[in-house]
């Protein structure tokens, strides 16, 4: 029986990545049992070629990052991922190695953050390969974060260092040197914060994906608060300070950094501390109409237009 | 604070469809308690502009569309719909109008089959509309139906009437007449069997999207059975009999039926037949290698060449 070429390409990248539940990709649907006690936390996020990535990008990276933008909002709820559904669209006559690769990609990641392919769709298209995935964790009731839930007084808190994702975006576009590769290397492979245990001590939270101030507008329109933030306090990696304070406005309204964004009461600040890696406290939240203010090294408003870039 | 496009487009058209566990599309992730003692089913499906659909067609049924083919996967396991999550890409540039139509497709069928949104993603592309959607049902553990599972001499069964998507994607091509308009709303809007209690009935199943032989053969190669299927058994509709018999390989190997295809042992005939929908057994299983055999109106064996047209 001649089989279309779909199932033989499935059959060979996508089959392996299979885990319980999945059926082994040979059902329409998978099937899984929720761990007793558990409430689910289910996020979907969208990758097109030259909106979210490079076309040329190396193939095991983009699938990498596919699924460590989705385990990044899982580790902002404070969740343990369980596994995930995907579908691919690829122009007729995408290499077999792009499959070869973007499957050894998250492959790789499978085995680091602990989660399987659940089930998956692969399509044609006239257009850019265009990715989606659906990702699926499980959180204690109860101890889950969101973007609300935060008070006046609460501190603004972040994980690891801000503004390397859209620094290394401008190192791919050439407008930025980067003698270590730390800033490009950041920009095309997140690291997202999994299995950090948030809950119960973090008020709210989201990962920083869109740009620090636009994510913290976020939280304070979810929250109905005004968020007051130091820009000298916002960390910085040691190539990110190379790079020099012209590129300030960059480091905090870029995006894909995918670090948490934390609200924390005051009282639970030794347990964040506790966590066992890098947070840095950059401001509070306070009553007030939803708004971010940042501000400048001597203590000045600075402004951003639309387009997340400030103007000093 | 002024809001990029993208936030206001959610708010609008995709925030009067979120249920509860969506946490209203103001979170990145929804929550999801499990139905307690269920276990949960998961699919996926993709549909790209030029590919699943055409560019023209009326936004509210693709959006009926993208729903119902994964209400459908859920149909054939036996599943009762929970939610769904969606990804949306569009070029720059697509009509608000469109977006209204979408949604309004997708909230007359979430009342119609009883399940809402729970999160998505939405971004631009520089391609065709790309859409995708993971669909979350629940079933009885025990009571899920699989590709697999068939036995020697179970009958094969299917749903309602076979090859009017196929026929009315002819019409669509201006290759075929059809004055009642039957076929092209066959093919344009899904009826998935939601609901249909075939758990405990059925030992296999899937749903027919891909065409009634290539179907066949992967429940077939999942069950390690032939297949043996009389043409004249599988029912027509009205309006596909009036096509005529030059039209059988386009109806037995065309796709988006969206009818149940079913093994069904002979002692659970008498309540498969008493689910209340029209069946048809339109062969059975044998032991042997995987294979469909159909066998022709004289009773000769018709062949299918890889496009799936047949040769008499």
């Amino acid at each position: 029986m001649i089989l279309p070429p779909e199932f033989s390409l499935i059959a060979r990248h996508f089959r392996p990545l299979a885990g319980p539940g999945a059926l082994d990709l040979r059902d329409d649907a998978a099937l899984l049992t929720p761990p007793p006690g558990k409430q689910l936390v289910l996020t979907v996020d969208a990758m097109v070629a030259g909106v979210h990535f490079f076309p040329d990008d190396p193939p095991d990276l983009v699938g990498q990052k596919l699924l460590r933008v989705n385990l990044s909002d899982l580790a902002a709820k404070g969740a343990t991922p369980l596994g995930y559904l995907m579908t691919v669209s690829t122009p007729r006559g995408t290499a077999d190695s792009w499959f070869a690769g973007f499957a050894a990609g998250l492959a790789r990641d499978q085995k680091t953050y602990g989660c399987t392919l659940l089930g998956g769709d692969t399509t044609s298209t006239s257009g850019p390969i265009s990715l989606s995935l659906t990702i699926i964790g499980h959180v204690t009731p109860g101890l889950s974060v969101h973007r609300f839930g935060a008070s006046a007084g609460d501190g603004i808190w972040v994980t690891g260092t801000i503004g390397d994702g859209a620094l290394g975006l401008q190192v791919a576009l050439g407008k930025l040197q980067d003698p270590s590769g730390f800033l490009l290397d950041r920009y095309r492979l997140p690291q997202p914060r999994v299995g950090l245990p948030i809950g119960g001590i973090a008020s709210a939270g989201m990962d920083v994906s869109d740009g620090l101030v636009q994510d913290l507008g976020h939280m304070c329109r979810a929250s109905g608060l005004r968020a007051e933030i130091d820009s000298a306090a916002v960390p910085a990696s040691d190539a990110a300070q190379a790079a020099g304070p012209a590129w300030l406005g960059t480091r905090l309204t870029g995006g894909d950094d995918y670090e948490l964004l934390l609200a924390v009461p005051p009282a639970k600040e030794p347990e964040l501390k506790a966590v066992g890696i890098a947070v840095t406290r950059i401001g509070s939240f306070h009553s007030g109409p939803p708004e971010v203010m940042v501000r400048g090294p001597g203590g000045e408003t600075l402004a951003f237009d639309k387009d997340g870039w400030s103007h000093f």
